[in-house]
């Protein structure tokens, strides 16, 4: 049974966004020592958390300048919320203390509970939400990061963005919650919250799920799920949720070998895929595969504008790429039109002959006749109102090196001038990165090219399959 | 029907891997013109080709320390071999005056016929072919790079490298030749001989698989192929291939996108998608879906001991990371035996605790308690003899950036020193390489890793699909 603190009760867990102190258990005055409290304090520390921290340690002592205090009793001031590392069998005691003192929350990075698989393990999991429930704390985790929210300057990596987003994130993976930040950062999205929870022991992701749809900050919601404690709440959640807001599900551990990985990663009982995809389906759930495929399906969400349409025009270069990329596309449901005769007469026009080009669909152009020659060839494809969306692939490692990444920084810019006039419909694939120089650019072009509103990615198909599930999502609406 | 001097004759074109001169027609002393026959006259330089080399152009003078003559026939000596990347029109006249020559194979990396679509390059592509077959000279192309062949110093690209190796490859695509060369390199596969051939209007895909199915060079065989001329005749020299060596083929262009792409771009008839894969099953070959895949499959050709096992032990770090992995390992057919309770007391011996990791498989230890314990961790698992292969993935951006990269290195270490323990029946996995840095530590390490026998790959699911196929093609033997 859902507490009534976060049931029916909308902006129930915003406190857990915005503690006014933390104490944090596990760290050492030997900064040298890595003990886990130490990647939450530098990570409160980088993200310029305003609260107070309290470093708590039997042993006493300072550490980047704070005082640490020997337990949570000994904390002169209120304290809203407690970040644990220590031995699993110190967590009962340490939780009931935090209760005693007025703590709200505590997040438990402490592992060595349900996922062990083992009796006594298990047994001290359900220990620790019974103890929330009869003191009124509530607990994220065990085993677990916790939360990240720049705006509130909680953070659990020291070099997450501080610039908050649109986008929140229910994840049960620790790793995957940090690969997600990470890679959303370099591709030009940020978060609004991000909860990684871990076994769930009493919070959950049903909990965090009814939070996100009702948050204003959050216009898209991720979530990585590998198994969840009470299935009926979650789908009618998860209905009401997708009502609201686009809802990117990546359920994990349904094959056999991820069932037993899941087991021992979070003692999640995953259940069948099947019904899983089903059910996704039917409370109107976006379902993807993988953790990129999270990035890259938000992405488009934030950057494209709503489209049913399914029509594409590949540009690029090179006749094998363009064949892989039309293959991944048909792949995907996504169609090709030929472009009409007189779309091809105009290209003609600025080009004069067809050789070593194309331009029927896929239009393979990329790089002939200079960056403005480009420009224009690609403004005459998106004018094409046959065509809905652009994928514009761009190779990296092409011809001999001593002619290659030089040359591609004008394209680019060709494309970022065009802006506005393609942006919400096209992508840019940027591929064929093998080299170090090659990987440095694509870097630096892949900023760039968020910041003017593109949507990159690493290949053909995964932009098109991204993009037949956000045509698929306005399709059903 | 085939010419009788590449069919039944077993070295009949081994004269194209090993020209004593070549001429370049298409090329200006002005050498910051770009003109196509600069990048053969560079890479040919590049690679040490120790012939001669005879750059054309009717305007004459001299482009790196070398003659350039005014056409063909005034160059003075004899001439095996010729490049031509001319305007379409001129190639006509040009090929009958190399035959008169004596010039024994051309090829053209002008492009500008059958691919265009139109009934008049059509018919000049058709006219290259008469002129061949009246005037007994073979040619290669037109709309292709030709050759690489380290051994004898050919190349179409000035970063290729001069080691020669065991994988020959046959790519109708000059994109993806340049391409799969530079990506085996980074992996650490070499290769014997590479022959794009684009449109293939003389000699095509069957000729060169037939050279290479009797070139002792070559151990394995990669091909992309987007169309072939005379399937018969294709299939019954491919059943004879595959008898001799594996032959990894990714047939593109089977889609209704990728017919119109692969028309485009060597007016290749793509057929039926089905029919093919039945036809390359029936073969024998290794069909496979992408040109990184091709890279994907070889590596195991040349780096792994054959194998019919499918039992495999993930080893890592991260619990989200090991769920996605074992679900990849799921999906593509292998299965992942729960280690025996011996086994997984030897790494609670070693670990104590199994907080935070798993004995199971997924083995979830990497990093935990030093390189060695990691070293000996690894040891106990592949000793285990339930377990055929090991698949061991290496998250880079993991935790807080600062004890990131500086901590890989040493693990890394401990799977080199494991060397001939295990590196012919494990793979590694280097992803989550977000930031440049660690692209950086990546490319490092790949090349350390490939030095000491360990095939790479950029994902599990990728690799998984890997060794899928490879085992495969051992339990059909």
């Amino acid at each position: 049974m859902p507490r009534q603190d976060t049931y029916n009760d909308k902006p129930a867990l915003e406190y857990l966004f915005h503690p006014k102190s933390i104490a944090i258990a596990g760290i050492s005055k030997d900064t040298a020592k890595l003990m886990g409290g130490r990647i939450f304090l530098e990570s409160l520390i980088s993200a310029g958390y305003k609260g107070k921290i309290y470093p708590i340690n039997p042993g006493g002592g300072e550490v980047f300048g704070l005082k640490i205090y020997p337990s949570i009793k000994d904390i002169p001031d209120k304290v809203d919320y407690a970040i644990l590392a220590i031995p699993a069998q110190s967590t009962p005691q340490l939780i009931i203390d935090c209760a005693s003192k007025g703590v709200k929350a505590v997040q438990l990075f402490t592992s060595g509970f349900s996922e062990i698989g083992d009796e006594e393990e298990k047994q001290l999991e359900l220990q620790l939400a019974a103890i929330a429930q009869q003191n009124g704390i509530r607990i994220i985790g065990p085993n677990c990061m916790g939360i990240y929210c720049p705006r509130a300057g909680l953070s659990f990596s020291d070099d997450f963005p501080k610039e908050s987003g649109s986008v929140g994130f229910i994840c049960q993976s620790g790793g995957h919650s940090i690969y997600s930040i990470r890679e959303a950062t370099m591709r030009g999205i940020y978060l609004s919250k991000v909860i990684s929870y871990g076994n769930a022991c009493d919070l959950n992701e049903t909990d965090f799920l009814e939070y996100l749809t009702h948050d204003p900050e959050t216009k898209i919601i991720m979530a990585y799920i590998e198994g969840v404690k009470d299935g009926r709440r979650f789908f009618q959640t998860l209905t009401q949720a997708t009502k609201v807001k686009p809802v990117i599900v990546y359920k994990a551990g349904g094959t056999e070998g991820g069932t037993q990985a899941a087991a021992s990663h979070t003692g999640a009982m995953t259940g069948a895929e099947r019904i899983w995809n089903s059910l996704l389906k039917q409370a109107g759930a976006i379902q993807v595969q993988s953790i990129e495929e999270l990035v890259d399906v938000a992405l488009l969400f934030t950057y494209m504008s709503p489209t049913k349409g399914r029509n594409i025009a590949l540009i690029g270069t090179g006749g094998g790429a363009s064949v892989q990329a039309a293959d991944a596309c048909s792949k995907a449901g996504l169609t090709m039109p030929i472009l009409p005769a007189e779309v091809r007469q105009r290209l003609k026009d600025i080009y004069i002959t067809e050789a070593g080009m194309s331009f029927k669909n896929p239009v393979d152009i990329w790089t002939r006749g200079g960056p403005d020659t480009v420009k224009k060839a690609i403004r005459i494809v998106a004018n094409c109102n046959q065509i809905d969306l652009l994928i514009i692939h761009v190779p990296f490692d092409i011809q001999a090196t001593s002619y290659r990444i030089k040359r591609i920084r004008p394209y680019i810019k060709s494309i970022i001038d065009l802006g506005k006039e393609i942006n919400r419909r096209a992508a840019v694939i940027l591929y064929s990165i093998i080299m170090l120089k090659s990987k440095q650019a694509a870097l630096e072009v892949q900023a760039a090219l968020g910041k003017a509103g593109f949507p990159v990615y690493p290949s053909v198909s995964r932009a098109a399959n991204a993009i037949s599930k956000f045509t698929q999502y306005h399709q059903q609406r």
